[in-house]
């Protein structure tokens, strides 16, 4: 049964807590926002937003989805960069605020069992208290959840030796379309991998809401290095020599490089590294960094290439981009820099977005290494993935049949 | 339209070389077994046997496939364990014998194109003359397939450091069932990681030719070691400070340590561990190892427990049973030795088989750690995978409406 958009927010009152159902207009702003320039311009309210306490809450409202036709979108930190978590077609945002436990570090096991809007740095601070840590490193770390991770397959500069996301969940609480719940990676198996079924967890992860809602992850972390005093030595004597010969080719190269060998040096080298991403507005004081294109991942041997392409599309159209990234997985970012109240800068930069993603698939790269499809970037899946997308599709269809979960997103 | 199982042979000859059909019985037998104790009792032969030697032979093969609706079953080296690369139901067997190109060995970008037929030793060979590596080891690796590890997500002793073959497959060519083909990970992608769209890869490797076969594989591999001798010698004084460390623990518990320093002695530690799998028949000479509740994994902890008690089924069921494995992961191999001839020792074998795996699943643990579902593990997919397995089946549906391709495995 359909409910008109203002009857949707009583509907969800019938099912949870009244105060876990918004739809006053002033607390709703937020929710029109991710970190995407897209989202600044689309600027659409959803008509309510719930912030779920439990797995019960969660299947009560998206069966009222089902029920009555209605868009529902998972929200973690909303620092997603697509448009992932935003609702372009009204309906229902899901907030995971109030779902961030940690149920269990089972240190032995090496895994942890948490829901989906724990934030990736109260993970990690946990984990450390026992000797742990969790290897992917989004940049956007400080906020991200770890639900927003899963959906979108993140990663970060130590992708290159440590693996994505994907790597690390080795199951999930998943509720599908109809409101029924299943646990992706053996109902009750805290195994460290498996050959058994198909994988249905690792197609979970990725696909950015459109499957089903994550409201569990149990995820695989891993020992910090042992702290005895001769092995730490030893592997300090090799990490010194790595390093001092990587920078020997660097200097070669680079135009600045900087070597650091204690632990507080190195500390203070990775900081600005995590700042750089900000930094970059600097480079062009007065003009904002907004994110579109800025994604790309390439062949290595096409790096040069493509950063150079890059560059060069920009002095074309008359913008300013800043490039970085961590090019040892092939990752190649870009900071386009604008006055967003300028309507043909906007319309420029729009273009050079659009050319940066055909560039990517033009030399064997991806439209996104770590930050997702989203709304903006549907459009490239045809060129990027040719008669794939139409299976995805059927994945799609199957799972959600009235595509209510996240519509828009990843499927043109 | 429907024809004989006579038939189907010479349908496949007016598609295909004449040759690359095989039909007399002599020459089919060899494809009734893989390496599971199932398949010496299943001895169902196939109606046809093909070799395919391009893709578009595939493509032949599978739509008279489609349009007879015969099962179809991808074959590699059959060094599986669990009826996977055999037609219990009769049909058509796919021998990716004469498809093991090494099409490119991409050095610059750390990847190898392969066709699904190449043996994992002969992809080693050339990478290594590369100074490259492909970090997956199974124990069957002198004879097993890249397109088979791909389909069973193989691992080895070593996946506790590097991950399984799921980590390093970036795309596939994929036959569907109707004789459609997809690339999966972008069409012409080589880049080492994406986010885009969702992950088709990872869906098809490990769904064991269930949802569509492999033609070609996008393999990432990594670069071996460098041989700079200072820091492969600082490398070592690490790896043996580790090594003595962690030998100095094993002499608490173990009956037996060795410990080895130099390339020579631990290239003949590996060589022992890697003939262990069939030095386990020793152990009671005149039995005959068989495979069957092979390959457990459970979580760490378990391991101790696991053990026991399956040293204790074994005890009751007065069969004996000898185990081993890479406990890193988990993953618990048990040799079960038995007497093929003796009816009453069958019996007592699959009772044990059968008690093995539900106590995987009972300790938290999965049926398959390394080896796959195939036909001797769907029974316990219920029980391992709840509802879960429900969604597994609409996939399966959905990408496999007429359910040719090798039915009977994963899904009861």
């Amino acid at each position: 049964m359909a409910v008109g958009t203002a009857g949707i927010a009583s509907r969800l009152r019938e099912v949870i807590a009244r105060d876990r159902v918004i739809d006053d207009r002033t607390t709703l702003i937020p929710y029109m926002y991710d970190a995407s320039f897209w989202s600044l311009r689309q600027r659409r309210m959803p008509d309510a937003v719930v912030v779920p306490e439990s797995l019960a809450d969660v299947v009560a409202v998206v069966r009222v989805a089902n029920e009555t036709g209605t868009p529902i979108v998972a929200r973690g930190a909303g620092t997603g960069q697509t448009g992932g978590a935003i609702a372009p077609a009204g309906g229902i945002v899901v907030s995971f605020a109030r779902m961030r436990a940690i149920q269990e570090i089972d240190r032995r096991n090496l895994q942890a069992i948490v829901e989906p809007g724990l934030v990736y740095l109260d993970l990690q601070a946990a984990l450390a208290e026992q000797g742990l840590f969790f290897p992917p490193d989004p940049g956007s770390g400080r906020a991200c959840t770890l639900g927003g991770m899963a959906a979108n397959n993140a990663s970060g500069p130590h992708a290159v030796r440590w693996g994505t996301t994907s790597a690390y969940v080795l199951g999930a609480e998943v509720v599908l379309a109809d409101g029924s719940v299943i646990t992706t990676g053996g109902v009750h198996s805290k195994a460290l991998k498996s050959s058994s079924g198909i994988d249905l967890t690792k197609l979970f992860v990725g696909s950015e809401g459109t499957l089903g809602i994550f409201t569990k992850l149990r995820l695989r972390v891993q020992p910090k290095p042992p702290a005895r005093a001769v092995i730490l030595a030893g592997y300090t004597r090799q990490v010194a020599a790595n390093v001092r010969y990587t920078d020997a080719i660097l200097r070669k190269r680079a135009a600045v490089t900087r070597f650091a060998e204690d632990e507080k040096d190195v500390a203070r080298l990775w900081a600005a590294r995590s700042g750089l991403a900000a930094a970059t507005a600097l480079a062009h004081p007065g003009k904002h960094r907004i994110f579109a294109g800025e994604d790309l991942a390439v062949p290595l041997t096409e790096i040069p290439h493509t950063v150079r392409r890059a560059r060069e599309l920009g002095a074309e159209l008359g913008i300013a981009v800043v490039f970085y990234g961590h090019f040892g997985d092939g990752n190649v970012h870009s900071a386009i820099l604008i006055d967003p109240d300028d309507a043909d800068e906007v319309r420029r930069a729009d273009e050079l977005a659009d050319r940066l993603h055909k560039l990517a698939v033009e030399v064997g790269g991806t439209v996104t290494g770590e930050h997702g499809t989203g709304a903006v970037r549907a459009p490239y899946m045809r060129a990027e993935h040719g008669d794939a997308l139409d299976v995805m599709k059927r994945i799609k269809d199957v799972m959600d049949p009235k595509g209510i979960l996240n519509p828009g997103k990843i499927y043109p």
